[in-house]
């Protein structure tokens, strides 16, 4: 059976960052977004609709505002789009699983493939260090203020909780379901990556 | 300053154990009972007593039960006590900390030391794993039921949770209070304790 990492992680607590050293450490394969870009090319889906709806619970990632109105029609095919792209997701997850040892970040992958035995980490850190961490990787571009970037982190992270709770039932994030929970606050993730890689395999 | 290593852990996770592989591994001092012994020392109070109140919250500690009375000069002076001893233990983890580079074990001590910018580690694990655990550990002549041997696991994590958040304010478990939380089930202490040692130090 292939060597599999997952990773959870919190918005903007270098759980990426952590991945791809990792990575890189075991000469595993990566996969983050390739995930998206290849679910939409099987859903015949736009990359930009997977990647809005991949994270968010079905019927919450559209919530009905006061004066807007949709169709049952519209509920329904977006219901069964979150099914076909969570079942499509699945199956790919386990097709990578079984190509060869490999890092997957995010995607419920710990608990999609739970019976391929995965070390399942969790990255996670303090809100002041998550700032700064965004803030470092921002494009030059886009700079938003100290109250809207922690409004986006914590909007980010409330989606990820949902998806997650509502496809596997149990709550992301509690450490119960991790082999492994890093707080990178103050950590250098290059630095620590390759003892985690020593300590798994 | 010194390297300070504190250990919150679960009844049954084998937080002793990675403790002192670390402190063997770093050759770092291990502090664990040494202190409920040291205090009771200084405090003039018997072993067993500060042992017996040492991870409990004041007045939990002594419930009144059905028919036994305890007058309000009772409570005074356990409280009292509870004080003394929280104190005794605040200013002896502070001697320790100044002493030499340490692994110290329970106590709050992450949280009465994070003045000295210690490493805190969660040990904990599944239910099943803590059970065998203990199981391997019980003395000859003591034999729990599995029935028994659950209540009592949970009874002391309980008491551990209330002393933790009576004293710090904060969740004991909390992963936000860690900087790194290590689920144990399935996985050989000696072998990881050298990883982490190199991972933090």
């Amino acid at each position: 059976m292939n060597k599999i990492i997952t990773i959870g992680r919190e918005f903007g607590s270098g759980g990426r960052e952590l991945g791809k050293c990792l990575a890189k450490e075991l000469n595993f394969a990566y996969y983050d977004w390739e995930i998206v870009q290849e679910i939409a090319k099987r859903t015949s889906l736009s990359e930009e609709y997977v990647k809005s709806i991949i994270e968010r619970q079905p019927l919450v990632a559209y919530p009905i505002h006061t004066g807007i109105s949709f169709s049952p029609a519209y509920y329904q095919t977006h219901i069964s789009h979150n099914m076909q792209i969570f079942q499509e997701q699945e199956k790919l997850l386990k097709e990578l699983a079984e190509k060869s040892d490999c890092v997957i970040v995010g995607r419920c992958a710990d608990y999609i493939l739970r019976e391929y035995n995965p070390f399942r980490i969790f990255v996670y850190a303090d809100m002041k260090s998550k700032l700064a961490r965004c803030r470092k990787n921002e494009p030059q571009h886009e700079h938003l203020t100290d109250k809207k970037l922690l409004k986006h982190i914590k909007k980010i992270d409330k989606q990820r909780y949902r998806y997650y709770s509502f496809y596997t039932g149990t709550a992301w994030g509690d450490k119960l379901n991790y082999d492994l929970c890093v707080n990178t606050t103050d950590m250098d993730i290059k630095e620590i990556a390759p003892h985690i890689a020593k300590m798994i395999f």
